[in-house]
């Protein structure tokens, strides 16, 4: 099956080029929702999230590849941008690389090195499908 | 079914308590998790959410009522809390009064009065089932 692609409206643009949180929300193996904040990158065609292989949301999304993400704007709640998308591919990341990439993004409090679970950090990257936004 | 509540972790009631953005997610009729910034309430047992009865999320909960919602605080993003839950009902809210009621607690920048779609307002009131938080 190929998967048709959106393009995110321009005007929401800033929302996935700044580093903000977005709430991922997933699906549980049970059927029910998951939603927690996470790190985020975005090249123009795909949103990445860095992840662990062994936890919950891996699961999930290895079972279900079906996402949602959630951005508001900090300096202006009412705005917010909504990407339904796709877990096309999960990528290796066992030097942790694109975890420290993503820590230098959101010039992360702890510093940007390899974390200890480097060799478990996996890559899910996501084809946005639908958007909504206001 | 008896649903069990869980207690909420003391140390994190603060972000229930404040007036702060819940990404909620729902589960859509194709299996597909929606996930978008809302108002909410905590009386202590119950999270409430202000919504309308002709809208997707409306849709999604009648059919699938199990849902879940992200909260960080705007002060440290890496604090967070994420309640799963059960909406387990539906109150009606045709004076739009429990919209008012969140408008006066999030200091609505469009004044605390009745919205336009007053007469279609409902009130999920979700009953927390289990939590993660960090």
């Amino acid at each position: 099956m190929t998967i048709q692609s959106v393009t995110v409206p321009g005007e929401f643009l800033d929302l996935l080029e700044r580093p903000l949180i977005a709430h991922l929300a997933t699906v549980r193996d049970d059927g029910a929702p998951q939603v927690n904040p996470m790190w985020f990158s975005w090249d123009g065609e795909y949103i990445r999230f860095t992840h662990t292989n062994f936890r919950r949301k891996y699961r999930n999304v290895t079972a279900n590849p079906v996402v949602s993400l959630s951005i508001v704007d900090p300096a202006n709640p009412y705005r917010y941008l909504e990407v339904r998308g796709v877990v096309e591919r999960i990528d290796a990341d066992p030097a942790g690389a694109f975890f420290v990439e993503l820590a230098e993004r959101y010039d992360a409090p702890f510093g940007a090195t390899p974390p200890p679970d480097a060799a478990a950090r996996v890559i899910f990257v996501v084809r946005p499908t639908a958007t909504s936004a206001h």
